[in-house]
């Protein structure tokens, strides 16, 4: 392979074009406001929200150079010419695309384009170290900053394109969720499932299936277990956590359904009922407690008090939620310490989950946004513990 | 999700967990001799070649802390604690794994890690700028450099286990070439043969399919041309470039069919023909160049020489190859200016190409190991042009 592609390289829908120059000329005042000369922005999520561009990181330097005054340019490897010159904002002028040659030091282009604009710079947080090493070596007097500042209060508030997008996705995962929950899973391991899950997300229109975790019995009980070749069997939880992007925008979403395998005897247990009970309280009230102004950690505090009243609180070891956009996992976090106060469009999961260590576990997962007067919850999946044959 | 899982979890071949002790000491001793203090290891192929360590980016920090002198440690997420307890190399007590807190700074916990061993640091090449401020900020005496001095000249080449990898992945991707290319094209999308040629990666064993290039007609004169809803015809070339991982080496496999539609008017053209054959010739010189101690660019100017003296110099726009272990693209590359002498044990792609722009292209490439005495091509599907029925 000459160069890194995208395999799939799936049609994604694009936001309307005009957004991205909005986007540029945000991200362009809150970087003269902050005292930047210029946002440097490699391959990922910032590059895609601020230029539509999709590009794989390689080990060849991609670059939105924005300048707090000023053009911005698009420095990409001439092998990514044609791609590059198709991303939304540059094929419509906005941003001016400049290719560097095989043989040439693309970080000296980085220099040229900057001029005298490189007091202060800002790169975007997942640029690898060796372009910020190579930046700093060729520019030796900068003061170095992180991009979030500047892409992250954009980003986390989402437009109503944005939101759509999201709900889409919620909805195809809603879908999987119940024909997964609904079909065979008794015999069946673990990993077989996820590749059922797997082929139903892109079925279901997804662009990738990013995760699908299946965590049946003792591994129920573990947050992070992803997949096994454990078969699943009558009379334990199975926490479905399952999702990926879908027209660029993630879905998440997690249900935990009890398997008997038809047996009447196999039925949830009073323990669990009680822990499934408490955790399906804990979630709504967490989301209930979703509205403009209240602080980020909140969120997290009300799912944990909850749970920690029923004498749980030591088995619900990680934050309730993370932000989801282009990226699966970003601001805002709803974790203890993050006071950010939630603002209308930022949308986060809610999944607070209960773990027996050994024993069993349980979690729900919504996508919520956050809206004027409150919770907007994107998934539309039944949360009460879903009792099936399986 | 609570966090970022690796979706599929596919059981993946790890090298023999004593080869990750000797990978380490090697390490640490190269980090001596170049005068470092410690090498800091981020999510990625260096942390795969050292710990065995398996983990996705997450916005959480892992990071592997290898003083020159000194306990090695593994810090990462509470809640990775599971999945880093079982990497080869802290299962074996190479490696000490210590957790911090989702609520905890773990800067400030790699700061105390090192204590006064942070004179000179070298990071891994792909860590995100946002740990690597963080870093610097928090130790801000510190000379930065980067990993890939230290873990580089070890991944480079390699061992007799990991030139097995690269071979049986090769194997499994020449199987999926010969299926594709004697199977059913004409008519049918690129797209569509691309879900095809994944499916089957898959099917061979591979662990992800990462990329499926097909490129018909005029696509094919693009080197980075991924996959379109264009339907192959009767009477042009397609170019097929596909490969993944497979027990974590990367398969990567060129070959160039073209497709007649049974028609026997839609044979390939002379022009064709000419072109396909000094790619060809070209491809088998620069891949008979290959020995120990031969500059990695030598192979890169025997195959760019031999396509100019045909007249179709200006028709090569890339590099001749990329190595090829952990990652698909790796050092050595085999480009102009990169004078490193090959050594024994480097594995790498030999793949020329030749684009006549708008018109059609081809491209053939193999892996190829350099031996004590000379090229070791690993992919055994046929090199000569495939005319098929389609």
């Amino acid at each position: 392979m000459t160069s890194l592609p995208f395999a799939a390289a799936e049609p994604r829908s694009t936001v309307p074009a005009a957004r991205h120059a909005e986007r540029l000329a945000r991200a362009r005042a809150l970087a003269a406001e902050q005292g930047l000369d210029a946002v440097l922005v490699g391959v990922g999520a910032d590059l895609r929200y601020l230029a539509g561009y999709e590009a794989l990181p390689l080990e060849r330097l991609t670059l939105l150079v924005l300048p707090a005054a000023g053009r911005t340019t698009l420095l990409a490897p001439r092998l990514e010419a044609a791609g590059a010159a198709g991303a939304p904002a540059v094929a419509a002028g906005e941003v001016h695309l400049e290719t560097w040659e095989e043989t040439e030091d693309p970080l000296l282009r980085v220099r040229d384009l900057l001029g005298a604009r490189a007091g202060r710079l800002a790169v975007s947080d997942r640029l690898a170290a060796a372009f910020l090493l190579g930046l700093q070596a060729a520019l030796p007097g900068t003061i170095w900053s992180l991009a979030s500042a500047v892409v992250g209060p954009l980003r986390v508030v989402k437009d109503a394109d944005e939101i759509a997008r999201l709900e889409r996705a919620a909805h195809a995962a809603d879908e999987v969720i119940h024909e997964i929950a609904h079909g065979r899973l008794v015999g069946r391991t673990e990993a077989d499932v996820a590749r059922e899950v797997r082929d139903r997300l892109i079925a279901w229109g997804h662009d990738r299936a990013d995760f699908a975790i299946v965590a049946s019995g003792p591994n129920s009980a573990s947050p992070h277990h992803a997949v096994s070749d454990r078969a699943i069997r009558p009379g334990e939880p199975v926490v479905l956590d399952i999702g990926g992007p879908f027209g660029g925008y993630g879905s998440d979403i997690t249900r935990t359904v009890w398997v008997t395998g038809g047996d009447p005897t196999c039925g949830p247990d009073d323990r669990f009922l009680r822990l499934y009970a408490v955790l399906r309280a804990a979630q709504a009230e967490a989301t209930h407690a979703v509205r403009p102004g209240v602080p980020a950690e909140r969120i997290d505090l009300v799912a944990r008090e909850m749970i920690s009243a029923a004498g749980l609180g030591a088995h619900f070891i990680h934050r309730t939620g993370h932000g989801i956009g282009l990226e699966v996992h970003e601001p805002p976090y709803l974790v203890a310490g993050n006071a950010e106060p939630l603002r209308p469009g930022m949308a986060f999961s809610v999944e607070p989950g209960i773990y027996l260590e050994g024993r069993y576990g349980a979690r729900i997962e919504d996508i919520v946004v956050c809206a004027e007067d409150g919770p907007m919850v994107l998934n539309e999946a039944p949360r009460e513990l879903l009792v099936v044959t399986g």
